[in-house]
């Protein structure tokens, strides 16, 4: 298994403090949960169906023509290099580290990609995968780019897959109203901007044909009722004002992480509201400092560098910023 | 996709009756949900984590050396054909049809055997899968049998799969305390027994190096948060005496639906706690005949027969026996 963020148990044991006194930043995981609505025993208690109109708020809510719910885009990541013939698949890296995985395991020939070396390898891909925006570099990639990237893969029989798990503030960049091109695939994640990364809920956005293959490889009742009755009311139409809400306070939360690392002569090399990345040589030697205070946030060993998520409340702030003034 | 009970909105759309008015005895899940504990916030809002203790209360509670908990044990059903080489496969018929459909979608040649065949193909086979108790015809293979059917298969480095969804109520039956043997996979699940099929939550029981190889295909965080704190507090052994009293409640109501169906001339063929499996010329015509009524239940073509789930309460029951009563 890879490593990731959110292991606190396995944080709490090794730095020897209990559970409930870390300060887990380690995730892009909004802090504060959209409130669990009541859930019916119903949704608990019977095999969920799939007519539940779940599938029209979702793309309702991201203006795709189709989207198919799989219990969190991590079972889409799992799959779908498995539907596609082996080729060469070229993956962007740094990002999020499944993608690559799932590939290489699936039998396919692995290009690891920097943004800027796309252009030039696109012609020899089957197939290439990026986030956007990346994770965790925050980098975000213009449609039009990608649009014209998918055009030419199309073209040779390959495709593009968009993971979008960080997409939801920045709908703009959005590819989920193309998806249902051939050749284009559109991940979404529910748990990440609403703070429910437990409900195990995702969205695949692609052409029809492609869904019904995932969802006879996902077989029946892939998605918990619960799952289904929050993302119901989550991504309803009369929760519209309160995810534009949402949205605003995760951004201005974002722009605030920014600037208080910068002021500590930690100038973030990019990010995006849920999260900010920063490259410096001492990464390691940080995140052990953060930690040994109770701080989690996420190391990466390449490039070296930390992902620091969002804190959930004032006291949360102010313990990352007196931890960050005692490292300087 | 195949045909399942439990589609009430399809059934309440075709025979023009609400949703609420129904009496839903078309699958085999417990009518009483066992009651849902307080899921901690956290459980909706961070990645579960594996080391909750979930597999070692599975492993308590079933018996078993290894558990790999999935999001319902169809998720294995789903998974587990792509892990096996391409070969010959025998599966039980009639049985849970998800299975058949799973290994001939992976490749695999399949004969579909009565449990009188299984004995003279054995030894021809590459692999055996069956349920047991099976679903629909409750019929129950005796552990002796099926390890000498697994000793033999595995000696040609073949494997047995054991679907034990609806053995709660028999756990004398079980396979559990064997399933570290190589070439012996067991499943089980949890909703069934438990009334809470829309929780997503199974079993898989076998040897630790196959469960690794299963969890790498389903990669993280394939169960939810509180699907996670809803078995851990099931399976716990301080609730080893409200599950053995919900297990002798549920073998008593199994045993009042066989009397009921019998004193109305309608002797069920087999069945176990939680259904009754009933095989009539006409049971096109009864499943007809009760759904104008708003009762639901199973009908299956290939035998032409009929599964009966458990009434729910008192009103259930009288509704279900003045609706025999009007047929007769």
């Amino acid at each position: 298994m890879l490593e990731h963020g959110g292991r606190l148990r396995a944080a709490a044991q090794r730095f020897g403090i209990p559970v409930n006194d870390w300060l887990d930043l380690s995730t892009g995981i909004a802090p504060e949960p959209w409130p669990v609505p009541a859930i019916p025993l119903d949704a608990w208690a019977r095999l969920p169906e799939d007519d539940d109109g779940l599938e029209q708020a979702a793309c309702a809510c991201y203006g795709a023509a189709h989207a198919l719910p799989v219990a969190g885009s991590q079972a889409a990541i799992q799959l779908l290099p498995r539907l596609l013939p082996a080729g060469t698949v070229g993956v962007l890296a740094p990002s999020y580290a499944e993608h690559a995985q799932a590939w290489q395991r699936a039998g396919h020939r692995l290009l690891r990609l920097a943004a800027g070396e796309i252009e030039a390898q696109l012609d020899a891909l089957d197939a290439l995968v990026l986030a956007n925006p990346n994770n965790p570099s925050g980098r975000l990639f213009a449609p039009a780019q990608l649009l014209d990237w998918h055009e030419r893969l199309y073209r040779r029989g390959g495709c593009l897959l968009v993971d979008e798990a960080f997409m939801d503030c920045t709908p703009e960049f959005s590819l989920a109203a193309h998806s249902d091109k051939p050749g284009l695939i559109v991940l979404r994640s529910f748990g990440k901007f609403f703070g429910l990364a437990g409900v195990r809920l995702g969205f695949v956005l692609a052409e029809a044909e492609l869904l019904e293959q995932l969802r006879q490889r996902l077989g029946p009742w892939a998605v918990s009722g619960p799952a289904r009755a929050i993302g119901l009311q989550a991504l309803d139409e009369s929760s519209a004002a309160a995810r534009r809400l949402r949205g605003l306070r995760l951004q201005a939360a974002g722009q605030r992480l920014a600037a208080l690392l910068r002021e500590r002569g930690l100038a973030p090399d990019g990010g995006a509201a849920l999260f900010q990345w920063l490259r410096i040589p001492d990464a390691a030697e940080l995140h052990e400092f953060l930690a040994r205070r109770g701080i989690l946030v996420r190391l990466f060993e390449q490039p070296a560098s930390l992902r620091f998520g969002l804190p959930g409340d004032e006291a949360g702030w102010q313990r990352l910023a007196q931890a960050l003034d005692d490292y300087r």
